[in-house]
């Protein structure tokens, strides 16, 4: 096989998780501006997931968000996703919008809180089995926003005994996802706040837990791919919460604010082995102002760009310039990389994957946005909230 | 009179005006947390205003926002505040709540939206008439998310004509008060986001037209007290809005999160010439997880130990180290003040002023606490939406 | 003439200034690594300079450091210049090497030291007069490093006093462009530390004095595209000093950190009416472990590309997206124009020019790397405290 | 005991180590401006340290830095710091200002320059042996400037190699402690940019191993009392290396720039059980443009301060109000605390310890400034550079 021909061939193979919540409302804490078309239940997610699977090719399976995409009859879901040729991705845990969540959930001072919290946890295992998923992604809004509101160190105490509780209940091929969080919603203090608690967490509860890594959780001027490649080296990185910011944790598009960031990162996991299935790519957006569709097509369209130039970069030239110490070799070998245009490259591994070229232009086509104006009238919007 | 007098004459004359909103519910975009008694009309957040200025004595004024305390008779409002001890204060607008303000009010491209902004904005203008007003706060949440998005310096000129338009209506003794704050909920470009973009404005607009300095609406590591100089020394302070934050625009109590900042702000304003009437001191917070009304009457006591302190600053000792270049006894004059106790002095100056010398412990004992979550049942309680 | 070839005869035009210190060695306050070949007097800058020249065709001017570049003959320097097809560009003041200027120049309490530091600023505009020179462009390292250190707002007083002293002495044709920077070596406040500070007294000054943007010198998460619009609506944009950043004023290659910024950047200027000779385009970066030579081609190169990038965003369609509010269109039309590949017509570009399409393999193959190795042997290598 | 006294006898104990390098020159990447009475060599720095401990009572040790503090005799130079009533403390290696090391030293791509490293590191647990050391501080200037420069992952590589090769010599009693860096001077990346890194290398390492944390090597907003609580529950907190900034790593003097942060730290530190001898508290600053002798007894006094004041919490009454999710309560615990003048309560330690209440007088009153500055004429001052 030809270079060329190995990075279409790994283009091909890439997979893109949407998250179920993109597809509905979401906004700021000053406003949330509602959509028309917008789903209103878990299945209607699924549909609009269908179709951003059916003009990319590499978006096939779905994160699922307890209790936002709550139903009876999870094998049903997983069933109807499989009609719509898509699967069920990870599920993710919502210890954060219960009134008895306001001073945290699992590192809560309450016992009962506590308890009410990890019940919730294993309710999301159970709901794995159903599903077939094998990630539970667990990120928790636990945290202080005033000094002295709580013992920072008996919160980590609670927490390592929660998560190994839920450890404890995993079952074969099962993962345990933590996602650490820099601020927000907690200001002052927050219980899994860097990458370095996350691994000291994963650490002590074993092999079946990981760190997943969200681009916008991070301090100004963090080195993300750094990161990356830590956890790599340490067969710790489990997965990504892609999205994109300036300054917070904006959810914008991924790639949207720093696509040079983003390249730098899929070369990391491509250098470092991370690029396949033991490592979860998914996305984690809010589309506040843009339609959401469209966002996430062009969200996965951003990814590909930059995992296609990762891939495109001469690595035994970088090697030679990196060992004989050439700075500027070294970082224009990995710029030549960067600066090729690889959407030609891409629509050509569309063509031969038998999709249309131009992934936006198909969906415009496609009628699809006009038809869930039309139709999905009445009900409840879903949203966070919901 | 001896100079502890003086402090202690300044300090009775304080006037901390406390927001209407910061008596009902607030939260993050992941949840509102309500809390029991809170008001569900602006009469009821005046009387909890009033048992705020009842403890503190430094609390006799309100502000107001439209349209969250959008009455009938704005004249019987003022009427009712006067009867609790208390004045209406700033006016606040409200520009980004409405459907039509997903991409922008006074910015926006389209004329229509901007027309309606406007008109709004007008309104407020005629509220002030109403309750006697001299100030109009306007914070414009206008901006982008997505280079591209909408063109800057188009944006700039609708800002410009619409300000202009407002100024226009302002009567005698009116000051339009322009805010500017760094991201949020615009997250790539804001139309107004540091003090020289609003500052630029207010020059154009004429006198009446000044800048408010809000504590939490600035980049990381940016030194405020500069600003608070700066602005004092072109005569184009026009107030705070005051809270504090560890990292973005978290709306916690005044003096938390960087006590020593506050002083650093208090003693620019000291020292400029900005201690007084021209210059309003406001709070602007959101007190999410802690009840709201001992939260404000905390605040409010955060801003005198500050102003306490500041005004302990032995002015002649730091002039003479400053102008010795004696960088150690001039950086110890100014920490002589900071590390002092002022609580004592501030339970004096309460005692003189036939206060409690507790305010917290005042409130606690006053019943009022019980009696609003026995009182205050059913109904719409009032938050960020309402 | 098509739009292409309009693009391609902006950019024949297109002239990026180069520094004569950036030539020389420079460091961190932990070491400085001396490289081979470097320059030790303002002449074999020059010379190096032309290389610069020879092989990009768009750098024809270089800018001088006082005293770094002190000579005495400058008319001859410059007609040295001339002859290596060279002018010589901004006179660059320095008034933070002498001992004096512990705690300031122009700022500092002590008059005496304010009028050494006055003098020096006079002596570069004398020197203006004798290069042909337009531009001064100051930077000032004054500040504090302690609250309480000196008075924040004296200090701006003795800076408008001196600033207007050599505003005064300027003559036809030549400006005063006065450079902000939000930190370092100033660690608590810095005397013009944001855009806002340099308007304000650009503005009083008048028409000859505009601010200088240099691409390192702001907060994280400032958005720098806009200071740029904000300024060229205002009038007051003279120039840039380009570099790149991650954290602090790294002083890296231009575009290397966050080429995508550069680009956004470069669109405002175009947008923005300043592509052209009243807006000066200076590098200002430091080549602490990397080739120097080598490395401002690679930055002219960069600049090159983001321009090309910039003129080649479609306007008329963005202004069509903007105004119909389609923010996912519009965005994808500025990327449009980022994610092509320029280098093909930046060879074309340089073809037509008369130039080798390569301009790095060009310099390589100069045999000048080697030729300075072997001849500048001895004597004092130019740096910074040289 | 009661409760004030057993705070007093553990102010009595208390342990600062104040770093050679303090006492001789430092500046920026601009400036370093040379101060007059400055040591000429090691025993000239442990005389001025002497001075620190005399008037505080609490600076028994000094640390070196080697070559800074290279001396023929190291048992020869242990005696005569015990004859001055000093200890010499942790010895601090330099792999960052030989030529060699343009690109590292320990997790540099050339096997001859790493070896060159690993010998220094070495030869300073040689050191360590000769004058009874027991902490071997490493900081590695390491990492990169451009992306792509190095791989990341073999630098981690070569890391842990040379880590482990140290880690073998050390002797029973002795120690390695880690140090990470947010960024400086490696732009790019850093080998050891946080503290997950620093845990992940010392845990591998074992026992002997322990993080080191410098209070000024962190991205802005990061919460290092979450850290100091989290590296003390893990048993892996070696040490602090104590100064404050307001931006980058300024090196000024602790609790200069945020007093309440410096408190919130101790606080954890004598919460979490840090407050003895297993945990080092070492001064780490720069005092560039203030005396020296005296900033390091002011630096001293505000360790201390902040201890008395995190000593004097009421932890029982916080512990209530933490388990009855009282915010405000518990908050106000803290604050009541951080606000109370410790100064009084400090000058009684002393005190009772036959120390001038007033240290900064009684250095003053000492003379020895004056005594340095006449007698230390001619010589080389010591410096970075030295």
């Amino acid at each position: 096989m030809t270079e060329l021909a190995a990075v279409k061939a790994a283009l091909k193979t890439q997979a893109v998780e949407t998250p179920s919540w993109a597809y509905g409302n979401s906004g700021t804490r000053f406003k949330v501006f509602a959509q028309q078309g917008v789903p209103r239940d878990p299945r209607e997610k699924l549909a609009d997931a269908a179709q951003v699977h059916a003009v990319t090719g590499v978006a096939p399976t779905v994160a699922l968000h307890i209790p936002w995409d709550k139903v009876d009859d999870y094998a049903a879901l997983a069933k109807y996703a499989e009609d719509l040729g898509l699967r069920l991705g990870a599920i993710n845990s919502n210890t954060f919008q219960d009134d008895d969540y306001k001073l945290g959930s699992i590192c809560h001072a309450d016992p009962a809180v506590r308890r009410k919290a990890l019940d919730h946890l294993l309710e999301c295992v159970d709901i794995m089995d159903a599903t077939g998923s094998t990630d539970l992604k667990l990120w928790f809004a636990d945290g202080t926003n005033y000094p002295g509101q709580d013992d920072i160190r008996e919160r980590q105490d609670r927490l390592a005994e929660g998560l190994a509780e839920v450890y404890g209940r995993l079952g074969d091929g099962q993962r345990l996802l933590l996602e650490y969080k820099f601020f927000e919603p907690a200001f002052y203090a927050t219980d899994v706040p860097d990458w370095g608690t996350a691994y000291a967490h994963c650490l002590k509860l074993g092999e079946k837990a990981q760190v997943v890594v969200d681009t916008g959780h991070h301090a100004p001027g963090t080195n993300i791919e750094f990161i990356v490649a830590t956890l790599l080296r340490e067969g710790k990185l489990g997965g990504f919460d892609f999205n994109s910011r300036f300054y917070a944790d904006d959810d914008l598009m991924v790639g949207a604010a720093d696509p040079f960031q983003l390249f730098r990162i899929m070369y990391e996991v491509v250098r470092g082995g991370g690029y396949g299935p033991d490592v979860a790519f998914m996305l984690d957006q809010c589309h506040n102002i843009e339609p959401k569709i469209p966002a996430i097509i062009r969200s996965v369209m951003n990814v590909q760009e930059a995992t296609a130039k990762a891939l495109l970069v001469d690595r035994e030239a970088l090697a030679v310039a990196q060992r004989e110490g050439d700075v500027l070799e070294a970082n224009a070998v990995l710029m030549d990389a960067y600066n090729t245009d690889v959407r030609p490259l891409l629509a050509e591994v569309r063509g031969e994957m038998g999709l249309d070229a131009d992934p936006m232009g198909a969906y415009r086509r496609s009628g699809w946005a006009a038809k869930i104006v039309e139709e999905r009238v009445g009900g409840q919007q879903a949203g966070w909230g919901a």
